[in-house]
Parts: structure tokens; C-alpha cells; sequence
């Protein structure tokens, strides 16, 4: 844990330089649009340690996979995210000395990402090993509102000398993924050209052959007069450059605005790609940095009223998940439905494939309440289009008739993991795909998502689960053997209570689906059974046998549900009896000890409670919690929101506080010490859930919003909004009071703390 | 499955080049002695298809570990056996024609191993590209009787032309190991000479830094009398060779004898090796072909007469249980402690690390009664040697208190797999050292053993089980959870029956020994008891409670031990309604669906029954027989012996002869299409128990030996040879009786089917 950020309402702040912390901030003050990003890497030269990363949306690569003793079923690739060409080098020379922060004297140094206007900053005053002393301001930002469009604005002030300034404004595809399997580059060079102003790459991943093409246009500024230099035009491989000689005079500024276009071959036809940069490079030149900007900060607003949460009283909270918000909403805009949310956004490259069930299970929720209807459709479309593949893997495994197996990591729908225990085990993802449909429908009461697009879904899920579960003599009763559970602290065990209960959840669901969608459209009913062969009478049949006799293992005289069969056998011990030199156990204890233990990665059980709480009587819920809670060591980013959730409900407060600091500052404060790897987007919506569902307790049933709000002590107020069938709820909890304000639409009709109230 | 090799009693056939057989051929046709090993390469060019091994007992490499998801507790190296300089090749070259197979047409091709003698030879008659006609018989041995030594005699004649002939006979240390993790090569050269008539190489492992110096000398005989030639002598990079020209005539043969000389710096210091190399290659030279084959061809008689096993009326199965037992004599000769038996001896470099638990398992009980007793007992003593290392690995991943957890694969003492569920998991390997000590006293009576090696290590493992158990609560009894069997199709299980059995046996087994080693030398064992802090009474208390409050599951219903809990939730199917498509399981079903099925890879609850036999009555036998055999595919190698034997015992006459035939053969009928990578040494070791305990029925009680023989009805008659306590007897089971003949020491009082017998 580290807490070297200064704490800001608005602002993630770092003053003085520490090359030890240069990686975690170049996480931290990453900045994206949605379409690409970048990680908050120096314009100009640094020769000490960094990772270089720009990253373009939906581009990736299949590098091959590696194991160290291949199981039968692996697959063959494992779909990265791409470490893309960058378009933000300033290379500064002054009479042929480099100005590399590694080799200076650096004072004055602050970064600043401003999340209200999406803007990164960086000051600092550095004096070169000769004596030269420089101001620097440098700030940029990617373009919300115009997604292939980044910006520059970098300001030097030669402040002891003049000297001639060669600058070099470079755009680069030379660039390697450091996670890459067999140490291979994954670009190749298609188109490049530089010429006086101007240069751009096209360069095409292999394999995949997405092309990209980087431009970049810049002006100068010197002493306020507009200069074009000297310029020397460079191509090299996969790179282009213009070097440009002014002579700096002591006090006198100079302004480089240096304009960046990243088109992919994803969003325009290849063989444009190299005509439409140079007119968006002069476009974005002839609009220029402050009404780029300004559009940018436009978008910003607007977005921070439709998904601010405001904190009083407690600034680091505050700052914490305006921080969550802010990445969120600059990783996935929804604009694009072949487009997901990686795990670390555009914020490093580390767990390669973009798309995991935290998408369905995490992140889903928060787009819904915060953005149009269109961008959490477009999360379950995705997934629709990726059906074909999802029913592909499942043959590969073994599968018949059209069942659908989602993998565990995808890009394009093709599984990318290879632990067995994980990839063929880890069965539950694929439910998350019918239960982000339910969380769909219940928000939005979009039931025709099913007629449309969700049924054809369901029927490949539950497909699956008919052919996973097995009949067991023994018990009389249908097991699910052999998976793990979303707790990965245990593998390959049998009938894990989760995922016995969500597999009997989505044939239910299924049946309810059929239903709704024979009698919605009767027609396009009829052709979906045609076209997947479905046996309605026959499948069901069975569907419903097994919903009916499915087994979950539970402990009647705890009155708890068990986590799988054999969980009793454990010493169940509390995490807080463990030695603290113990902690954290995936970096202190060998894989075997962790899955003999009865501690827990993530909630398990306490998720599926959490996931159909109304199936559950408080009793119930208490005496899960009490039980399983003390087990759980949270070294997973994606557990402290639901315990959250469920502590806020059970009245726990202190408890649901202290799961809340848990998440809130987790990359803030580098609390897992793997935030310079790139930060972990998608926990972020679940620090989101923590303040909405946990301490806002906002459910939605039966079509209306409920809530039951409470406040950590140590806030003074706190206030969300949420976008709701039309409308734009803001709702303000104090200590004393609640007040539910209807910022747009009709008025509407809520339930508060039990009772119905009227909301506009 | 492949049948090409001709059937006999001594000797394997190959008639007819077929190069894609040779590599599989090259596994077969291998020869070792012990210290060093060769594939059946070619001496001379061969461009096609080959692995090319050559091997050096003791000698391996740590090479960097490789896995696609890292544990905690993982190895970082994987010892691997080092494929070695060679010392075999004669090029030739006539008139600057290269002889290379691979371009020749080849006519009358026999490649034989004679296993009578240990020689490998290879004659053919190849037609070059220009219609060059040569005749060649190639022969060659390492020597048993010295054991540093090898010869071949390499016969050429030119049957239609004369020719200027370029001989290159080299030395070649610039060798790779196929399996290597990152394409490095693990050799470096120390130091080269190439004289007149002789060269050779000395190069040293990376990082393990072990020399070996191979040196070679060659005479030549042209058309009868010896002959210099012209010769170049020539240095490459860890090679070095004489090139020879000789003149050669129509019709006229020239003879090459090469000897090789291979010296390692395990047995001899690092400095004295170039110059005792030059000495031995002098000395085998002066001693030449003939009389070094002579005395390499005694040892062998003598090896024969110790250890044969003939059959009448079976060729095939004949040719299959000799080539069994010439494998396990050319790869362990039992002189040297620091050795063991690698899965694939000299034959292949696959599966790297050289020791498994396969050596106590199958291979002690044929070295037992094959050998001097001195041999098992080294075998012993190896482990005991590991001791410190086997205490390092438990530490590693969290014992404590010398804790002993022997690892799965290994070379020095060090674990090096690393599948977790494997590494960590499969545990009862650890007390496979404590089941071998009991053998070798029961088959001995050698119980100092334990006074002198066995208690300490037995105390370490002891240790180590008193921690791995848990108590649970809800069972009220000793659980050992998280493991995974002898039967790898399942992972990760609970209450493996296997293991808990061993775990309590070897506690009650340390105590047994215990209770010997302080009678027997009290002194001694208070000189343990401080060394080892042992603390007897609290420790042995708990190893006692642990002994009688073990879980064992069981069904009772059907009077069945259980492999494990949960076993019976599975779909109880046999292997004989499985789809022929279906089958090999590991190479058409994904890894998830082989674990939740119910199909054994290889004997487990049946091999706990194996080994400790006499614990159980017939009637369990055959019950637990009767219901894991029809769900066991025997997909590993070592899993039919054991079948074989509790089915003879049980009188399943036909089913002991079919699982006999899938084991005797396995290698020269490529049953499992992977002899090209070597052959499965240590199975054979399974193979010869399947004879003599299973059709022999020979077991040692209360140091007795005991028969209860049965003949297959396909065999006429089959005889065997045991040493034991000092005696040579001779059993020979005919279709109406047994004959038993004391060939060497005092007679011995034995029970022949139940009753008593005295032999000699």
C-alpha cells in the first residue's frame, strides 16, 4: 500500500518526482476515450524505468499460447490486447542535449489528472546535466468527443540559456507487448510517410491483419509567433518523424500543440485509412487545442451529471470514486457493441483478452444506471454476437445440439485461457451471460431483448447445463461436478452451491424466456425453433426435472448453504486468526494450502445471495454472512463491493465501511502493490455498486426503484444519480435525511426505506 | 499400434527400411550399460527423419521453468536428462558422394538387437544417386564390463566400383535437447584435441557445470590389413574429428572399429579427464573389438542366468518379456547410489527429471530378485541421500519441523514438475520411500537397514503426514484433503483411499521401526532422536491417534473402499460401453470431462489393495476388483501389472493373460504411439512382476517365498529365476506342474501353493 497521491475533490495529484512510483502513476493518470488510450507516459525522452503503453479499442493479437503441460481442449491462442503504435513523442535535444528526467535534477514536478475535464497534466522545472535549467507544462487529453483524436499541448521555458532546441514529434509502431509469449513483435509495417508538419504509420497486426494507422500534425509557437523551424523529415521501420530545429532564447517560450489520429481498419475501409488521417490531422490542426478541448470537457460535464457521486465529509472516499467513475466511463462508452471492458482498460496490458463474466457481473450494472438504455444493450449484444463461438467451444469440449459454453477470456469470442481449472471449470461465467439479461430487463423492462436477441442466448446456456449436470444414484438428486466456483480458491470441486443454484436459475429463466417470447412474436418464436432445432417438449421436460431435483449442499444444522460438497471437512478457521506474515495467502502460501483452507478469494456463496437476494430471507442472508464473511480474504478486487452490499443490508455499517475503503482506493493506493501493471476497471464498477446498491441500497423490483439508505459516520452527505427509465433520479443522503430530486423526465414513483413516495 | 518387428526369442527383428519407423526404431534398438546409453542412430549421414540421443547417466541440466500460469510453490528449474555428446559418427563420403539413407535406394535392411549379447547391429546394401553400390554391416555395444567404454565395427564394402572414400569420425558435443524450454542449448566446451587417430571433446553443462570428456579412436583395416590413410584433423566448435582417405577397391572391404570413450566428472576429477581419456582410448583400442565384446557378452550370461524369463509356445510374448528385462538391465545396474531409472533410460530425453516414484513402486521388486540385494538397496539409499532436499521441499511449501515430502520428478533431491496438481497434490508418492523399505526387509531381512538409513527418513515423511491431515470436525475423524491418487484422471480430491492408507500405514510402519532401531542399536537411535529433535512421546501420540481415528471411505452397500468422496455421484459407466472413437480418453476428451467421469487412468484403490494384500480377504479383493476394473482404461502404463496380479490371484485366469499382453509388448507394438520418444522403462519393470507375482504367484511373507502359480492356456511352459536371501532358484510352471530348482546356495524351505515345500 502507498498513499503518495495528494487527496483532491476533482484531481488525482503527484508532487516531486519519485522514479520508484513512475509506473504506478503512468497507470494511475492513464487517459482514454473509449476508442484508444494511453498510459500517462512522458512526451519526451525518459531513459529510467516506465512501460510504454497506447492501446487501441477491439485491435488485438493471438499470440500463442504457452503452458508447461498442455491439456486436452486448450486453446491454441490466447487473444492480447495490443500494445499499439504511440503518437505522443516529443523528443527535446537543446544544442544536442537530451532532456531525459532520468538524468536531472527535477523540482517542481506535478502530475495532475483533472477528471473533471479529462485533462492530464504534468509541471516541472528540471536542470540538465550541463547546467540548462527548463520549465516544462505539458497537457493532454484524448478527444471524448471526437474518439480518433488526441492532443498536445507542451510548453517549454529555457530558463538559464539559449540554445538550439531540436525537437523530434514522432509517431512510432515499433512497439512490443511485454506480456508477449515467445518475445515476438506483433506489427508490421504497411504505409508510412513524413513530410514538413506532418507523418504517419499504417501498420498491420499479424495474423489478425487489423490495420492502424497513427498520423500526427504539430505547430510551434515561439516566443508567440507562430515558427515551422527547421525540419528534417525521418522514415525508419515502422516509424516516421519530422526533427525540427528553433533557437530557444533564455525566458522565451515555446508552445509545441502536437495533434495525434488513430484510425483502425475496425471503424473505416484500409484502403482510406491513409487519406482520412491526413484530413482528420488537418482538421484537428485547424480546429486546434483549446476548441478540441473544450468539446472534450463538454462531454466530461455532461457525463459527470449523469453519473456523479458526490462524498462530504470524507475527501480520500471522494476522491476514491470519482477516480472509478472517471476510468469507467473513459474505458467503455457503449458507443461500440463489438466493444467490452477490459480488465485494465487502456491502462496497461497485463490478463490479455478484454472481456471476462465481470462484465455481465460487475460492470453491467453501473452502465445501466448511468448511461442511456443502449449502452448496457450493447454489453448483451455483444455477447449475443458472440454466440456462434460460445456453442463452438462447447463441441470442442465435448457438447452437442447448440449448447452454448462462454468462454472465461475472449476478444472475439474464442476462449483465451488455459488453466484447466479455469478454462474448463470455471462453468458459472456462462450463466452471467442470461443473468446480465435478467438485471436488463428488470432495470430497464426491455423484455423484448429476449424476442430479439436473448432468447436464442438462453436456449445455447441451458443447452449446456442439461449436458453438465449428471444424474447421481447415490444422492437422487442431479450434481454438477468437477468446477470451480468464483471463489478460485477452491478448483475441481463437486456441486459448488453457486453454481448448482445459477444453472438451475437460467433453465428457469429460459422457461420464463420461451414464454414471454412465444406470445410477444409468435412468428419469429417459430423460426428460432426451426432454426436451432429446438425440442421444445423434450427439452424442457428435462429443464424442468432438473430445476426440480437439482442438489445443493447446504448445512441444516448451521442453517448455511455449503460453498460445494466437503466444506466441513476444513479447519474452518477466521482470517482474522491468520499471522499477518501469512497475508496476502496467493503470495505467502503454496496453491495446495490455499485450496485445503477454508479461506476464500471472493465471495461464493455470499455472490449468489447477493445475485437473488429476494430468494432469501434476511435469517437466511444473516446467518451466511456471519458464516462465510469471517473466511474470506478479499484477494480478489471483485469481492469487498458484494460484501459491501450485503453488510449495508444486514445493518453491519462499520463492517460494510470497511469493505468500502477497500475498494474505493485500491489502485489509488496501490493497495494490492500490481497498480503499475495498469488499474483494475472492472472492481471499479463494483466500488460503484458498493455506494449505489450497499449503502444507497438501491434495488429494483417489479419495475420500481427501491431504496434503503444509510451513511458511514464519518461522511457528512453523500449523492448519486442514476438515469432510470427516462428519467435522471439524484438522490442526497445526509445524516438525517434522505431527498430524492427528479433531475429530468416524468415523475416517478419509488419505494423509499419501505414506503412508496413519489419522486418529480 | 505397430507390428513390424519380427518375432524370436532372443533377438528383435526390423527387415526392410521404413523411415517412418526409424524413430521408432531408434528407441527400440537403443543400447546402454548403466553409466551411459545411445538411440539406434546411424554412424554414418542420415538426412531424414532421427532423433539423435546419446546419454550420460547422472548428468543433467536445471533448465528454466516454463508454465503458462505461475503457483506459489512451483520449482523454478526442471532437471533434465542431458542428450550427451556423441561418440558414434563415421561419415562417409566416396569420391565426395555422401552414404545418406535417405538418398539411397536400400536393399536387404536388418537392423538387429541381439539381447543374448547386447549387440546392436545393421546391415544393408544402398545404391547412391550414382548407382554406387555399397554392402555394410555395422555393429556395436557399450560395454557392461566397462562400463565407459563402447565399440563399433563398421563393415563397408564397394560392390560395383572403386572409389577415393572420405571417412569423417568425429566426436560432436553440439547437441541439443529436444524438449529444452527456450531452444537453448546446455553444453559448452571446456576443451578439444584431434590427432592423428584420435580426437575428442570435453564440454560442461551450464549452471550444473558437470564435465564430460569423450574421447574416440579408430583403426582401419583395408582389404585385410591396417591402414592410416591420409588423414585431416579438424576443430569445430565443441567437435572435433580425423577425416581419413582411404582408397578403396571394388569388391575389397575396409573395416572401421571406432571405440568411444565417455568420462564423466561425477566419477573422476574434473582435471585428470582429458588425459585418462587419452588412456582408455589407448587401452580399448589395444584391447579391440573382439575381446571387449567378449567380455561385454559374459557379463550379460551371467546377467541371463540371474534374471531370464522364458516362455514356451509364445514367441511373441517370449521376445516381449526378455526385451522388458534387457531395457531394465542396460539402464540401472545397481552400482552406483547416485543413480536411479529414468522413465525413458538412455532411449529418449522426454519427460525429463530422471526419478519418479515408479523405482519404488514397480522397479525395486525386480531389482530385488534380479540382483545382488546391494542393488535395491542402493536404490534405497538414493532417496536417503535426498533426504535434506526432500526436508527443503516440504519447508518450501510450508511444513515444518523436518517435515520430509519427497518430490514427483526428480535428479538431485529437487522437485522439478510442475503441474499443481501433480507437484503438490500427488503426495502418496512421498511414502512410496517408506513402502519400499518394507519391501526390501520383507524380501532381505535385512532390517538394519532402518538403524542404518531407513528411521531417519521415515521419522521426515512421518512428519510430514502428521501435518498434512486435518481433523474435521463434521467426519470426527482425520481427513486428508486436496490430493490427487495414483489414478491422475481425478485432481484435487478429498479422502483419496489410496493415500490415507498409505499416510496411516507409514506412521505405523515408523513406529514398527522405531521400536526395531532402539532395541537393535540404542546408542544410535539417541543419536537420531537429538539430531532430529525428535520428540518421541508427543510425537508418536499423534501419529497413534491419527492411525486409529483415519477416515476411510467406503460404501458399504456394496462392500467397496471408495477412490475417494464423491466417487459415487459420478455416472458409474464402463469402459467396454465407451465408443471405440472415444478412446484413448487423454486424446480425445477434454481434461474437465476425463475428471468428472468415472474412468481410471491407472490402479488405485487396486493398487493399495496390491501392495498391502494380506490387510484384506478375498472377498474384498474381488468385490473392489470386481468394481473398479470395468471403469479402468489403463491409460498409464504402469496400471495393467498390477492388474494382471490381483486377477491371477482371484483366478480371472483370461483377464490376468489379456491386461499381461497389453504391458510385455507395449514398446516394440508402439501400443501407444510414443516409442519414438523412448521407451517406457520403468513399466517394465511391471511387466516382469505380472510374470512372476501374478502367473507365478510369488510372494514373501514372514520370509518366506511363497508360490501359487498358474500357466496361461496360450503357453506350453514358463520358467523364471529369483535371487533370494543368497539362493538361485529356478521355478518352472508347465501345464500340469511346477518344478522348482535350488541353481545356487542352501536349500530353502518354501510353500508351493499353500503347502510346504523345500527346495534344493
Amino acid at each position: 500500500m502507498k498513499q503518495y497521491l495528494k487527496p483532491d475533490a476533482w484531481q488525482i495529484i503527484e508532487e516531486g518526482f519519485d522514479p520508484h512510483l513512475n509506473r504506478i502513476s503512468e497507470s494511475v493518470f492513464s487517459i482514454g476515450n473509449g476508442r484508444m488510450g494511453q498510459r500517462a507516459n512522458f512526451e519526451e525522452t525518459y531513459s529510467g524505468d516506465t512501460h510504454q503503453g497506447s492501446y487501441v479499442a477491439g485491435v488485438y493479437y493471438p499470440d500463442k499460447t504457452r503452458v508447461g503441460w498442455w491439456k486436452n481442449g486448450y486453446p491454441e491462442y490466447f487473444a492480447k490486447v495490443l500494445n499499439a503504435p504511440s503518437w505522443i513523442g516529443i523528443k527535446i535535444a537543446l544544442d544536442g542535449e537530451s532532456l531525459d528526467l532520468a538524468h536531472c535534477k527535477v523540482e517542481d514536478f506535478r502530475r495532475v489528472l483533472d477528471m473533471k475535464q479529462g485533462l492530464l497534466s504534468r509541471t516541472f522545472t528540471a536542470t540538465l546535466p550541463s547546467g540548462r535549467k527548463v520549465k516544462v507544462d505539458a497537457r493532454r487529453f484524448v478527444s471524448m468527443a471526437n474518439g480518433e483524436v488526441g492532443a498536445i499541448r507542451y510548453h517549454l521555458v529555457p530558463l538559464n540559456f539559449s540554445a538550439k532546441a531540436r525537437l523530434t514529434l514522432s509517431v512510432d509502431a515499433d512497439v512490443v507487448n511485454k506480456d508477449s509469449n515467445y518475445d515476438e513483435k506483433f506489427w508490421e509495417e504497411v504505409y508510412k510517410e513524413s513530410q514538413m508538419g506532418w507523418a504517419m504509420v499504417t501498420a498491420a497486426t499479424k495474423k489478425t491483419n487489423f490495420h492502424v494507422c497513427t498520423g500526427i500534425e504539430y505547430q510551434l509557437i515561439l516566443d508567440g509567433k507562430t515558427t515551422r523551424g527547421k525540419v528534417y523529415t525521418n522514415l525508419r521501420e515502422k516509424y516516421a518523424d519530422n526533427e525540427v530545429e528553433v533557437e530557444l532564447k533564455e525566458g522565451k517560450d515555446l508552445i509545441v500543440f502536437k495533434y495525434g489520429v488513430v484510425l483502425s481498419s475496425e471503424n473505416h475501409p484500409k484502403e482510406y485509412l491513409a487519406n482520412l488521417c491526413r484530413a482528420k490531422l488537418e482538421e484537428a490542426t485547424a480546429t486546434g487545442f483549446d476548441k478540441l478541448l473544450e468539446a472534450h470537457v463538454k462531454w466530461w460535464a455532461h457525463k459527470w451529471e449523469e453519473a456523479d457521486i458526490s462524498i462530504e465529509g470524507d475527501i480520500a472516499a471522494q476522491q476514491g470514486i470519482r477516480f472509478n467513475i472517471f476510468q469507467l466511463m473513459q474505458t467503455y462508452t457503449g458507443e461500440d457493441e463489438r466493444l467490452n471492458i477490459g480488465p485494465k482498460g487502456f491502462t496497461g496490458e497485463k490478463y490479455g483478452g478484454s472481456t471476462y463474466w465481470d462484465t455481465e457481473a460487475y460492470c453491467l450494472p453501473f452502465y445501466l444506471a448511468t448511461s442511456d438504455p443502449g449502452v448496457a444493450r450493447n454489453l448483451l449484444v455483444y455477447r449475443y454476437k458472440h454466440l456462434p463461438r460460445a456453442i463452438e467451444n462447447a463441441k470442442k469440449l465435448g457438447y452437442t445440439s447448440g449448447a452454448a459454453f462462454y468462454p472465461f477470456v475472449t476478444m472475439n469470442g474464442e476462449e483465451c485461457h488455459n488453466e484447466w481449472e479455469i478454462t474448463f471449470e470455471e462453468i458459472h461465467r456462462t450463466s452471467a451471460m442470461a443473468y446480465a439479461m435478467r438485471d436488463y430487463i428488470d432495470y430497464t423492462g426491455d423484455w423484448k431483448y429476449l424476442t430479439e436477441f436473448g432468447l436464442e442466448v438462453l436456449i445455447g446456456i441451458s443447452r449446456f447445463w442439461s449436458q453438465r449436470v449428471n444424474w447421481s444414484a447415490d444422492k437422487g438428486k442431479y450434481v454438477i461436478l468437477g468446477v470451480t466456483g468464483p471463489n478460485e480458491y477452491e478448483n475441481n470441486v463437486n456441486n459448488n452451491w453457486y453454481t448448482n443454484y445459477l444453472g438451475a436459475w437460467t433453465l428457469r429463466f429460459t422457461q420464463q424466456a420461451i414464454d414471454f417470447v412465444r406470445k410477444d412474436n409468435a412468428g419469429k418464436y417459430q423460426e428460432l425453433v426451426q432454426r436451432l432445432q429446438f425440442r421444445e417438449q423434450e427439452e424442457t421436460t428435462r429443464w424442468a426435472d432438473i430445476v426440480k431435483n437439482m442438489y445443493y449442499p447446504e448445512d441444516k444444522t448451521r442453517g448455511v448453504y455449503l460453498q460445494q460438497d466437503g466444506f466441513l471437512d476444513k479447519e474452518l478457521i477466521k482470517v482474522a486468526d491468520l499471522r499477518p506474515e501469512d497475508r496476502p495467502l496467493n503470495q505467502k502460501w503454496s496453491w495446495d494450502r490455499i485450496l485445503r483452507s477454508c479461506f476464500i478469494k471472493q465471495a461464493d456463496v455470499l455472490q449468489c445471495i447477493y445475485l437473488f437476494e429476494d430468494d432469501f430471507s434476511i435469517d437466511q442472508i444473516k446467518r451466511n454472512f456471519d458464516f462465510y464473511e469471517p473466511m474470506t480474504v478479499h484477494e480478489s478486487s471483485l469481492s469487498p463491493c458484494v460484501h459491501v452490499i450485503l453488510a449495508s443490508k444486514l445493518g453491519y455499517t462499520e463492517k460494510a465501511y470497511e469493505f468500502y475503503l477497500r475498494t474505493a482506493r485500491l489502485d489509488l493506493d496501490d493497495y494490492n502493490n500490481d497498480t503499475e501493471d495498469g488499474c483494475h476497471i472492472t472492481s471499479m464498477a463494483g466500488t460503484w455498486m458498493a455506494v449505489v446498491k450497499g449503502f444507497g441500497g438501491m434495488r429494483v423490483r417489479e419495475g420500481k426503484l427501491h431504496f434503503h439508505p444509510f451513511i458511514p459516520p464519518q461522511w457528512t452527505s453523500y449523492s448519486f444519480r442514476i438515469e432510470f427509465r427516462g428519467r435522471v433520479i439524484k438522490v442526497r443522503v445526509s445524516k438525517d435525511k434522505t431527498d430524492t430530486i427528479l433531475e429530468s423526465g416524468e415523475p416517478l414513483d419509488i419505494v423509499m426505506n419501505g414506503k412508496p413516495v413519489r419522486v418529480g
